[in-house]
């Protein structure tokens, strides 16, 4: 069987070569560009295999059947339509046609799990932020039930590893600045991916005022989202939601104990779990809901919409 | 002049360590004794002098005008009524003493910025545990202003350094177990603290649901505690409160930027942050709070409160 | 085709755990049992199968065909000898039939490219210590060459992560003891592998002092090891050496860069670096060398040694 | 008594805001102005107070009677020579003027505890490098009593924190990028300490090869060196040479047992151990010393230079 022609727009960020290590890996994909800005010559060497950056500007996109874009965002958008016009399917990392992200965007939200249909059928797919994707997997079971008390308030304290924040050099990002600490930032709701969720969450008829505050861990990769909940009413077993909503998912783990980072590092898994508050007069859940930020959070959701896309198997290449 | 002598109970764990340093480096204070169960006969190096712990039966009492017990939960009151019988003021780093700790103790709660008067006069404190510390010093101004909602759910989102486990070797707590790690733990409200500071908060009149996540974090030391609230009323200025409920206080740092593990790391202060959330319908204020656990959530604060029960200057001898 | 059924005993420290998550994924091999003392009961999950530990009394050796002893050093070889007994080919990943050992024994060594025909025809096995995998295998092409200075001293400094120390809860190998530390350990060549590699070292006819200063790195996994030698000729392309040495070896890398730890970490190789050092009279070449010290330098290596005593291809299984 | 008015050019990097931290926190020592070029107009808080970076073109030379220059290798020369234009003492942490830069600088080397009276009475001193000092400190005592084999390989394995490759955001210093790695670097004696080091040896009558092979430890602070030597002489007790050696030294400490990083880390002191090897024909010593790159490497061992020059305690303002 001849194997997919791909290409990587801004690879050499932490997403665009975890891109193009599952690439290199896939049994049904064949990497024929990735593309970089400063790092442009430089070589990156996945699965035994090297590969070079080229300009941007350069990348052959009538060669590729389906292209990655992993450029900043604000700079991608040009380039998801330079590749369309190239007859090329997209699935655009970045979030510039992200829901929230003030357009009007028609775009289908490659949250897979959610919308696998539109993504199926799709010759563009805007992939969801790291955090939306595990935050809102982790409440999608609530919101169809109905189980979130109206006009609550949802309290998500999320903290990620550094890799979250990219690959561009910054001082406050150096070893010695982030070894043995811990911080939140963005705090007072004011994360570009807050307006995602919330589109989202609005689209899926939740009234719920949102609270989201990310904090940046001493580590690599990985996310970890707790969720606090108020519940309209008393349920009984509440993992039981996440089982049955979830059950078919390839790459969703219900769990009955809480999940760690290195449950779900390197695997493109989202891995929940959910328990009643003790101690509460109203009922309050906390979920728990972790992903690897850069595989389901980002490169590994991108190629399950990738394999969907293209007709493919949608488990083709990903590590679960 | 004499410098008072002190004994450490319990001093091989992470806090007794710590007190024996602090006791070492105060200028008032003079350590006659530290004691230790399984690591008796081991010595210990603080501020170039040479603490070797003694079997805690042979603590000799008597020669000691106070006494910390940093004493394991569920030993340590026998040995503060044996300190207390051999004449010596005590300071219980445990929690069988503490607000909710389930008998009826007329002790006073050395929460110091909350109870300077009673602890001033006292024979006998309970020092509170790490997270309240942190906890419930960024919670009290909202109470003292009956700023919370009434019968709202009050979201904390806690994490700590390893150190906060304990210095007792357990496979989990081993370094390869939780480099690279994040993960959330008493997930469900069923941490030992929750009883503690609902005690705490009842007692100020707070009418809510308060939900506590801890996680643990793969830093040595520090607590970072993420708290959202909504409010009954809006307000301006939210910092303002912080700044004039703490405008004398020597150990609380009330601070425009959020505050990060390294801004408190060996010093024994509070650093409370406070941010309007944008994007809700309901006002809600998101709160950080970070300590060192070990310092002014264990050790340090039990010196501050020793400080005061002995009627020294309150700040004598601790880093700030 | 049948799997052949083996068993690990000692299956719950480090070592162990790697062992039984490499026979989960092997597609010749098929755990039949695992044993633990300590943690006799407990379950590891492994490639998405659980596997729960057995009393290693309760081992039943004559089921398997292959037994890897992970037992602790001087508890071994008592194992070893039951499961022979009971019909079993043995790899025994403990230092109780090392060279230099103490006894004389005629146990094949399974330092796996050096005496891959000895090994071949086995029923038992030794495997090799960690630290002497990535320094014999380092120093084994000059030996071969004679290039190295008779009654020179051969300096090894080399550095572990903390899985090498064993998954024993310790207090000093507690996260806060280890994260922003490292030390020397067993100074003054007081290693136990010293004798291990000395043994090997005279049976290759080395002329040399070995001073060999193992490190305690705060990483969980892999082995570096600087190596410096002095020559007993100029040579002009140190690298070619080693590149002839290993050309048909799968599981060996010559890299004219230095190896880093994070080149190896989960896959059975070594990669092997040498430069001449300038600005020195006498000629002087520095290698470099790097191992998982889990995967290469045991349960890897352990299971390379298992292919070939079984007639299995010896890449079978592994992670290269 | 009025504080001595002093200034540092090049603020901005680790070993720059160590010295604002250190002079901030002397009892005798007053900071003037404090320069960056990229960060310029950013704010630094140290021991409470706030210290904004000016532009180093604008700094008020003429009012400070000693100036630290921080200032890049190959740009702090000029500098120096204007600061001494102007009137101020200098010390230079830069390798512009350090023995083996290649000019025949007169200009004493303050590696204080070697060259205490040149030191003394200076205008100008050159700061040693880190790894210099923690090297050459171990080896002095052995080079006065004549005990290196004369033509014998001087092997130095050393590993640094990362702060010792500076403040400068590069792509391989960030956080992810050393978390759980370890590498040799400069390996082949190609390292710029390499001439300050062999200069000094010369100087001191040193007939060896020094091999000299760095490395990259994932903790933010330290230096560890490992030095093997051989002897020209069996010697007894070889720990009290060091002890004789250094025996009035304010900051050095000599150690039975092997240092570690957090023996020192933050103290302006080197610790250094010494071991005889066993299992050797020829006499060898292994020792290992330890120092905090950015005090005693660094910006400790500047102040400690600038207390001699300015006729100050040595000891002034420096935490042992």
């Amino acid at each position: 069987m001849h194997k997919v022609p791909v290409g990587v727009l801004g690879a050499s960020g932490y997403a665009g070569r975890e891109l193009c290590a599952l690439v290199e890996r896939h049994p049904g994909l064949e990497l024929v560009f990735a593309t970089a800005h400063g790092q442009r010559g430089q070589t990156l060497t996945v699965a035994g295999r090297d590969v070079t950056f080229i300009p941007t500007e350069e990348a052959p996109l009538n060669e590729a059947r389906l292209v990655f874009s992993a450029l900043p965002h604000g700079t991608s958008l040009e380039w998801v339509e330079r590749a369309q016009a190239a007859g090329a399917k997209v699935v655009d990392l970045s979030s510039d046609l992200r829901p929230g992200s003030g357009g009007e965007p028609a775009v289908p939200y490659g949250l897979t799990e959610l919308n696998r249909e539109e993504v199926s059928g799709a010759d563009l797919v805007s992939n969801p932020g790291c955090y939306p994707t595990a935050i809102l997997l982790a409440l999608a079971p609530l919101l169809s039930e109905g189980l979130i008390e109206p006009g609550s308030t949802v309290s998500v304290a999320a903290a990620s590893g550094v890799t979250g924040a990219g690959y561009t050099p910054r001082p406050d990002l150096l070893f010695a600045e982030i070894i043995e600490d811990f911080r939140a930032y963005g705090v007072g709701n004011t994360h570009r991916h807050l307006a995602e969720m919330n589109a989202v969450l609005r689209d899926r008829g939740a009234d719920v005022d949102l609270i989201f505050t990310p904090h940046l861990l001493p580590v690599a990769r990985g996310i970890l989202a707790t969720i606090v909940v108020r519940l309209s009413r008393e349920i009984d077993k509440p993992l039981e939601l996440w089982s049955r909503a979830y059950a078919d998912e390839p790459f969703v783990e219900v769990s009955a104990t809480t999940p760690a980072l290195r449950d779900v590092v390197r695997r493109n898994v989202v891995r929940i779990s959910a328990v009643k508050a003790a101690n509460t007069r109203a009922p309050v859940l906390i979920i728990t809901s972790a992903i690897d930020n850069l595989t389901k959070g980002a490169a590994g959701q991108a190629v399950q919409n990738a394999n969907l896309m293209l007709g493919m198997e949608e488990v083709a290449g990903l590590p679960a």
